[in-house]
């Protein structure tokens, strides 16, 4: 008994460290991801969590992440948020000199960042003053977004879940409408890709079903044309339900949510508040009641649920959420350089869809944007085709009630 | 065969016939209780339906429900929405006369309308013009309605479901606001009653989950207040997580909606609009960020997903919803007056809630609207007490994911 603790304290003592963190706006799974890295390390490591991301290890705050109860792993893995939380912070060069410091201290040898876009820069900007400090750590970019705007990634997690809980909703309205016909449009959360406000379409059943029109940021948005758009599907059907990215733009490239509101607040990554605000949606609401004289207009901004709410999730982003994470943690034993782990682009758009992981180089990911490319948007720049149906409709999963839009 | 067939036809021919319609903002299990009343009736009566509630009456527009199939059944009695069709159409007494005109030339001996509030006592003037002809229908008030603010009903049919639909979202922002800290506003639907936005509390763990602050239309909502209440948790927890109903008045009894934008437009019932427009929250958000000097301050207008979310639905709500349909009919055979069905009103909110059927006269629910009763709500006016928890947590069902709210 007395010998079995001193070796456990001793295999404790030589287990190298490695560190966890969360940064951007959290998903659905971005839980399932930090699991999947905790389980699949702690077999070889230490693993230290900062809290709030890179804000933690400036903070000196971390917890012990391999002590944790299965209980409590299996729970975390369920929630959606970052249960470490989360941080906007964008690291400058002094930010970075000070965590170096702090992870070098802490002798660890690899540090994973669960994060979208903005993290991977940051992650990157470390990574960069490391190896100039000649401090080796392997910093390892874990993707999550929701926005799905991420390079050389077919999709990224929380994407699917998110994308379920869109078509889900528009899935519902569309039934709404059909009870009470009118004018629906539904503001999506996607600052420069289309993606998510895509998946609006992934329940339709038939022709008449809606979303009926889908704006997405990748093609301009002119005021005139949608009012012409509105117009003919409300004189074909009776309604129009409409789905309408946050990140809209004017052919000037100018965001429709500034035309909107001019006291838009930004963020530390120089980023426009679009969400958490209903005046988008309100002012192209009162635009269509002006203009074409229809009386029953509603405009919803889906807001923070989209990336939040509890048990609607994909099972595939689920799975393959927590499978980025091991795989992050068995990349890491075959090289010794820094790298994103990513779902590998699909050549084709069939129903026979399988996840292959592969890793990229950080620089090739950090701070660039994956947009919607120009096949899966229609001709006229107002609704998806079905080839991004046939790639976005696995992602969502299987589990969905039968359902029917007709009586 | 050929005999078979005859036979057949004669029985359809002395098979007396009963109308079904729907009114009112649908809700995500009003489908379950046209399918109870079709299900049960079909076997004794012809059962045909209108198309847009009151108003397919007027325009003729029949269907004949007992023809669909098993297959077709189920796929309605899952679906969100009201798959008749719904109406804001409020009968006057012209629309009365034409209405008993059609039912008495239809030979229509039980007209079932499934709705809410207003739509029973659309019911009720039916009822009373038929009376003074000397008609005798029978007309039957199904309730549904999500803000649950029937009298002489314990809850509504769609309550359940639309606060499941609440709480899952108020949980999920819970940890997103864990996550990235500061204010978040959510604006809930419940024009007169704060049932639904009492709701937001269901799934609460901690003392430290949100929503920290619950605001009811059964109290005052005062501005001056509400900063102290918002700078009391904000100091407290660094966070703060806020349901208000859309139905909030200050001590005027004025609308907070309508101070916030007077553009709203009014429907047929004299309602002002309040859902689909995101200009309450927006408004509470920019007083926040302007009084108490906040940065991060989010609000979001829930919308119409509230009633119509596909897939987010309550089994027990499922369950009440189907089997008040069928007593709806049942009932129908020990009387020749009219009625509304309802869920008994319980005497005590324990955890062994079991429901109870009966029946009420029309006359004392239509028209009629009931408030939270004030033990549901907390003596400061900004939260709900464990005796609404009692009351509200059996019936949003019990199938939810395990999920934490700390690590």
């Amino acid at each position: 008994m007395y010998f079995d603790k001193i070796t456990y304290n001793l295999v404790i003592m030589i287990k190298k460290k490695i560190l966890v963190a969360q940064g951007g706006g959290p998903t659905m799974v971005i839980n399932k991801s930090l699991v999947g890295i905790i389980q699949q390390a702690k077999k070889k490591f230490q693993v230290l969590g900062s809290l709030n991301g890179v804000r933690g290890i400036i903070d000196n705050n971390f917890i012990e992440l391999d002590k944790l109860s299965e209980e409590k792993i299996k729970a975390i893995e369920n929630s959606p948020g970052a249960a470490l939380g989360s941080t906007r912070d964008k690291p400058d060069q002094k930010y970075c000199n000070d965590i170096c410091e702090v992870l070098k201290k802490k002798k660890i040898e690899k540090f994973f960042y669960i994060g979208g876009n903005d993290s991977s820069d940051s992650l990157r900007l470390i990574s960069e003053k490391a190896k100039r400090d000649g401090y080796s750590i392997q910093c390892i970019h874990v993707p999550k977004t929701i926005d799905n705007d991420l390079v050389l990634n077919d999709h990224t997690p929380g994407f699917g879940s998110a994308a379920k809980y869109v078509s889900c909703l528009f899935a519902g309205i569309n039934l709404d409408v059909n009870s009470l016909p009118g004018i629906y449009i539904g503001i999506v959360m996607g600052r420069h890709a289309g993606f998510l406000t895509g998946a609006s379409s992934l329940l339709r059943k038939r022709k008449s079903d809606g979303p009926h029109l889908i704006y997405m940021p990748e093609s301009n948005f002119s005021m005139s044309k949608f009012f012409k758009d509105v117009m003919s599907v409300y004189n074909k059907y009776g309604k129009c339900v409409i789905a309408i990215s946050e990140g809209i733009k004017n052919h000037r490239n100018k965001l429709l949510a500034t035309l909107a509101n001019n006291s838009n607040e930004k963020d530390s990554h120089g980023n426009v508040q679009l969400s958490g605000s209903g005046s988008l949606g309100d002012f192209l609401s009162s635009e269509i009641k002006k203009n074409l004289k229809i009386k029953r207009v509603r405009a919803d901004t889906l807001g923070y649920s989209q990336r939040s709410f509890l048990g609607c999730i994909s099972e595939v982003d689920q799975r393959e959420a927590k499978l980025l994470g091991k795989k992050a943690v068995q990349f890491s034993y075959k090289t010794l350089e820094s790298f994103s782990v990513s779902i590998e682009e699909r050549k084709k758009f069939t129903s026979n869809y399988k996840i292959k992981i592969g890793i990229n180089n950080l620089k090739d990911i950090a701070g660039k944007t994956k947009y919607m490319p120009q096949e899966f948007i229609n001709h006229e720049g107002n609704n998806v085709t079905t080839k991004f149906i046939n790639y976005a409709l696995p992602l969502i999963g299987k589990q969905f009630p039968k359902f029917t839009t007709n009586i």
